[in-house]
Formats: C-alpha cells, structure tokens, sequence
C-alpha cells in the first residue's frame, strides 16, 4: 500500500523512516511511504501556506488551497485512496480503523497545524479521526501514529504468531509479561509462569488480562465481540 | 523544565529536535530535552536490552535492569522528577495531563516495545499513561505527543493569547475557522466572521463551539467545570 503525509513540516519525518516496523514494511515492499511538503503547493514568491483568520484571533490559519492542491496532486487514477483528517471532533482512532485503514490502497494523511486549518478542506476528507483529548503543535505525531499502527498490520511485517497472539486477546488488555531473571530487585516472575505447564500458562494468562481489563477498563469487556 | 526520554530507538528522534514548540522551548532555555539509549545500560558484549518471556510466547520482552538502571541515572538528587510509562492500561493520557506535567522539574519518558516489558519495571513509574485504543511499534510516538503537548504549554513557547483563547473554549470542541479567500471552490466563509461585528464574532463562535460538542463529544459537556 501507500502512504503519503501532507505536511508544512516534513523535517519532522527524518527519524520517522528509522521506525523499525516502517523501516521494515518498506524493506519488504509492502509499503511506499511519502511525504509530500505542503508548501510545495502553495503559489506566490513566498509560498505562504497560511493566513490570519476571518474575524480576528491569535494565530495563523492553514489555507485550503494549497492543501486541497496537494491531495489532488497526490490522488492517482484508478486507485482507491482515503483522504484522512485529524480533528477532536472526529472518530476516535483505534485499532478497529487501523485494520480497516491497512486494507486501502492508498491512504492520505493531512497534518493539520494547532491554531487551525481553514474548515473548507474538511469537505475533502474520507475519515476525520481524533487521537485523544490533547492539544499538540500539528497533525505530524498523529500521522507518525497511524502510519505506524498500519504498517504493522502489513502481511510479512510481524511475525504471525506475534499477530495471532493479539487476536488471542483481542479486546482485552495484555497480560503481564516478564522476562529474565526471576527474582529482579526482591520482585519474583510468578511461579505459573516457571512451570513449563503450557495449559496452566495460558489460563493465567488469559485470567490476568480479564482481571486487568476488568479493572482498569470494564468498558471494553462490554464491547467486546466474543465475551468469555 | 528537563525531559528525558529512555528508549532503544533514539534515531527515532532525529526529526523531533524539529518539532516547532520543541526547538522554540529549547532555544528559550525553558527545555532541556535528552534522548537516552536503553542500550548503553545494558551489561555484556551484545548489551541485550531484550530477551524471551517466561512462559512462552512469540516476541521479546524488554529487559527490567537496563530500564531501572537508566530510570536510576536519569534522575538527579533534590530535583523532582516524575517516570512515565505507557500503557492501554494507564490513566487515559489528556491536556489535564499535559497541564500537570508541564510542572514538573524532569519528565522521564519511558518507551516500551509492543511485544512487551518485563512488567516489574512499572513498579518505578509515578504514572501510567495511554494514549489510546491502538497498537503501535513502541512508545516512542507516544513519549513524542506527551513531550510536544506539555512543551507548547512552557511560558513564552506560545504567544499566550493563543494559550488565552484556548482557555475561551477550555473543555469545549473548537469552532470552525477560515482564512482568505471569502469564497473557495464554491464554499463561503460564514458571513458573520466578515461582518467585523466582534461581539457577534464571539458569539457565533461560542455557539458552534457548543453545537460541534453537542454532536460530536457531549461527553465532554458532563465533564465541565463551567457550564454554560
């Protein structure tokens, strides 16, 4: 599949092609990843991308023109692309859109920038998502984290078991993990997990994450799909 | 304010120096922000920082000793400091957060793997955060919104009329904004915000603030302090 971020900081994505799942999906041709300047699109000597707001305040808005510009420019004929948008008034992102997003041909995400984007463009977007109630300087990070949670579901990109072990728990949180030594600062690896009983391992496994989930995330288990 | 983030990816990073608040906040002496590598307290020739679960499973587990051992050198003595960990499980991560955390002495970040941390660790972290209902490759992104969202918020990073009106809108969805031209590809700016009425201005945008709340996030109108 494709990715391509819109963005008026692309010096942002410069370690973003290190990130090992991206660095990955890209090494196995399952994914081409571009970011594309905004700015690029923008016309006049100083290729300004933004503007003051209509009826007064602090900041400078995002204009549409040179955004609505750079997706058309990267739309391509005949392929299936989904135009995404970050705004608190949008959907949430979770994993359910992550895996629905893995399925396109063609994703475009549009940074936005804090103090706004002009409205308008809104009218072009395929999906507006929200990454959580927070405010951060631009769209960047939240593209890094959909292009990142979508790489990952890429075939060949994780080892199946990795992935099958997901879905085992699909719905609920993880189950505490531990590695080695067992006895780490007065703190002992429970004994389940020694035992080399793989039945035993996966009943406590799967008793801890509902323990967990329940605790800290009851909401979940009322969603979930396959209640167990 | 310092920030230090501990994570076995710090070429990641190389971007994020760019981020716009990030570099403002640092060229204003109001942030010093390291990147440490997990690896460098890692013991033997490999310096491990990863090995298998106890119990089985696919996936490596990161280690406990060279995350507490980098947590234990991040800290210096008389200076508050507070150790983040990321997790589904945590506190759900918002701009109360973010508030609160901007102040603090010294943030340590802390970036786990997706395949796990060797769940002791947590026992060092004064909070737990989530970011959100999806899985990504690493707490790196995460370690990345937290430390843009609470260095916007350090004095002087933005002018404080922009900190100012969101305030204004604190708790509520923003209202849409436009930029020139009045008319783009047949789509208008609302007439008020033209009008140069900025009683009216101010109005209008209240009341769209409201009206997007209402339908997109009435969650948010429960949750308020000051309702209106």
């Amino acid at each position: 599949m494709k990715i391509t971020i819109l963005t008026i900081a692309p010096e942002q994505f410069e370690g973003f092609f290190r990130d090992h799942v991206i660095e990955r999906a890209i090494a196995l041709g399952r994914l081409e990843l571009r970011i594309t300047d905004i700015r690029d699109y923008a016309e006049g000597s100083f290729r300004a991308v933004d503007d003051s707001p209509y009826g007064g305040g602090a900041g400078m808005i995002l204009r549409a023109a040179p955004i609505a510009d750079a997706i058309r420019a990267a739309k391509v004929p005949g392929e299936e692309s989904m135009v995404v948008l970050f705004s608190p008034a949008g959907e949430r992102y979770s994993q359910k859109t992550a895996v629905s997003f893995a399925g396109a041909d063609h994703l475009i995400l549009v940074c936005g920038h804090y103090e706004g984007i002009d409205a308008r463009v809104f009218e072009m977007a395929d999906h507006v998502c929200s990454m959580g109630d927070y405010i951060l300087s631009g769209g960047e990070i939240g593209a890094m984290a959909v292009a990142d949670s979508v790489a990952r579901l890429l075939p060949g990109v994780l080892r199946p078991e990795s992935l099958e072990e997901e879905s085992f728990t699909r719905g609920l949180l993880e189950y505490p993990q531990y590695t080695r030594p067992a006895e780490f600062e007065g703190m002992s690896v429970p004994g389940v997990l020694l035992s080399g009983d793989h039945g035993a391992v996966s009943a406590w496994r799967r008793e801890k994450a509902l323990e967990i989930t329940r605790k800290y995330r009851p909401d979940l288990l009322e969603d979930r799909e396959d209640p167990s």
